[in-house]
């Protein structure tokens, strides 16, 4: 499955002003990196505006979490709202951010606490383009019993990768359950390690992908598994999941592509 | 309850233009059979793009799964969307398919992967005259378990003939789990055999009837089923499922005009 | 709780035209009684088609199921849509019927198959003005169960009076499951007796009550109570139902009123 | 976590005339008391009726339950719209009581049975400015078992200061179930006593906060509390709730302005 994180540069989805830069060419990118904002291209902008307005409409964001997109020409940059419920972003509400998660030139808008969730697993994953961090209320038992999330059907077979649990407590001990600076967001990174995701307890989830259309897919699809499973199970027996292998065979990087196409549709009616 | 899957013609139910062609003379119209493409009446086409959207208003589909009918006026033909979600059909999206699931003239359009689940059922089943194929979530649960379907209430009665589980490996091993191919999609109506529906472990369902509104009906009141069957379970103890008997003498051909007819009103809203 | 099914005749709610005939005036009525149709008033008809609307979009009727009202002048008619989706009904569907459940001048319109069921609660039941026949979802389970539905809140706190379950197979063997004729409809008002509600096993329920905002309150709120009741059994151990005693204190004819009052509301928007 | 409840009085979320009077002013205030009512300013006003609209909307609260704000010039009253569904709540609906619930001027309207919950709460809790009532289906079963609501997640953490429930039985036996005096609203204020919110048996729950904008917070993110509680004991085995150390770092009193914001937007969409 890992052909699915190909370190070929993810196309945005709305056809305009495609960057297709390599990161093998990233030594020149990076020489770039500085005090100075890169203005995204527009479509980056507006697939991450859709990404925060799809997944608040589908109901896995509420008026909190949020999701991000590694910078298309600077992958030690990433892009994120201000903080703002999800379905009200707008293009004005992005900001740039370094990996060390400092706005590059915030105008005076407010940061969400728990930006060092991306730039911690940005810095970790030269892999992943997209996050999305949820509080989805299906994913929640998962975190706090020792029932493991096990992949259901192939829209989510992905699940089968593994999707570990990060116990707070483990790195910090008593906190306010954040994840408000660099370290934590480190531990956070280190507990995701390479899997497509990782639980958070008593707290959420982190969702990663090779792209905003995927990242959004995985994080819907999620929480369709988790109820899914969570019915499976209460049913009794044995059950059936997803063999790691035929989740390889399954996996490809457009397999959530019609449901995006509807999604942004759905989103302008 | 085999007087359901009458080998009479179904009527359009748009009232325009009805097709009342008899299967009994049907070798006349196989000789039509060719590389040209014959159009459906629009009343057809009409009712087929209604199936589309009321299947992803009713969330028995998403961005994915299908529904196709067979060509009124050619048996050999069937008549299935574009690769597109549901909710977003048009007639302009039709495309006219053989039994092999070669499109006639797509005219440059994407097909389903998945479109030899119908062409492989279409020819082994003459009885049946539209298809879906859905991953509603509330019937994957017995799809991975050892539970069958039992039919609940007299809406869902025809689960009385029973909904097999169809396992991939048996068939092929560790797949991609699609139906990609036609020696996949004759397995899966293997399985099906003359039943009503069958369940697709770890993917989803097909479900079969002889006209557009019986099988969305059917595919709407099997979701409902599949949640009371739960709910009934959890509640604990014996139940009193719908016999075998009664779900014969409730069965009728017309049992979800009435639905059919809120649905489409609900469409045009 | 009896003093709830008052013997006065209820008043309708929209304020137009009240009609306040005691039931001891009924043998002069009941002269009236003939092949002619005595035009019910305007607001009996708009609370009625009120009352199909508001069950259509509480989701406590789908495009099946009906709701009646006693004809206010003559005790021994009831007005019932035309066989149409209760969501679709407006004042031209509805149809005058005798206790027989014999149209007295349906204009061509079909009849609802199952009307029976009203006939002849009305014919036992004097203190009933109102009629719900419904299937329900969540009732489901309790109807095919040996689980008993028990009043976990104040708002269907009659719930306390019992419920019981209306097993066609004890009237009728097998059957279509349907109250389709007279003997049948007796049968089942032979079950339900001086009840609120009786659930019918694998079809749904009926629920009665001496107006159309009762009848309709109690039908969405015993969905409320049926979710609950699943949710706090399967939480474990002692329930604390409703007591009888609470029950009967908390009972007042204009318990769903402010219910009503918003649900008219909701219908114009 | 008591920082939460802070002394300060609550500042209007409108931004339109702030009212900065310390409680520690009170004894000028009361001094104010009277028959005559003390018009509240209209950001107070507009943040109730958005408060209503809502928890109507989050379906917190149906057609029943209420919100109330203690007065931000007078902490011997409370204001609190008259008998009606809270999605129908308007400024013109706004009566202002004394701490005995009386009203001050009703101009006719009708009172909530129940405003004896605020007025006893009010004199018992100086700390808190907003009270929520309601019958959320998610929070009934937790109060007719055994079963104790445990806090979940940080969005909800607070519920680790506990969440007792009322048992109308102790305080008066037998009853129709309503806090429908004074005497009926200091007992469950002595049941609620410093907590944050408590349950009623068979009944539903009241809610308590320091502003609006917290108390309706509370009550939208208990009712996810409860639904992701019932979820995780069915999987089984022990879980890891919210500690009351992590409860107290999570504390702040601008916990859920993201969702207010959010909220107050989605009301005049």
């Amino acid at each position: 499955m890992q052909e699915r994180y190909s370190r070929r540069w993810f196309l945005s989805t709305s056809g305009l002003g495609l960057v297709g830069v390599a990161l093998s060419g990233r030594s020149a990118l990076t020489s770039q990196r500085g005090p100075a904002a890169s203005p995204a291209d527009p479509a980056t902008i507006e697939d991450l505006v859709a990404g925060n307005r799809i997944l608040a409409r589908e109901q896995v964001l509420d008026a909190f979490g949020h999701i991000s997109v590694r910078h298309p020409r600077n992958p030690d940059r990433y892009l994120l709202a201000r903080s703002v419920a999800p379905g009200l972003v707008t293009a004005d509400d992005i900001i740039e951010y370094d990996l060390d998660s400092k706005p590059i030139d915030d105008r005076g808008r407010a940061s969400y606490r728990e930006r060092f969730i991306h730039g911690e697993i940005y810095r970790s994953r030269r892999d992943v383009n997209a996050i999305v961090h949820c509080h989805t209320p299906s994913l929640l038992p998962f975190g706090v019993t020792k029932v493991p999330l096990r992949p259901m059907y192939h829209q989510s077979s992905w699940v089968a990768e593994g999707v570990p649990v990060f116990e707070i407590r483990e790195a910090a001990g008593m906190t306010d359950m954040l994840i408000g600076d660099n370290r934590l967001g480190k531990a956070l990174a280190g507990t995701l390690g390479a899997k497509p995701a990782a639980l958070m307890r008593g707290h959420g989830a982190v969702v990663v992908g090779n792209s905003i259309p995927t990242v959004v897919g995985r994080s819907v699809y999620l929480d369709i598994n988790a109820r899914v499973q969570m019915q499976a199970m209460a049913l009794g027996g044995p059950i059936t999941y997803i063999d790691p292998e035929e989740a390889k065979k399954y996996a490809a990087p457009n397999n959530y592509d019609r449901a995006w196409e509807l999604w942004k549709r759905q989103m302008t009616r």
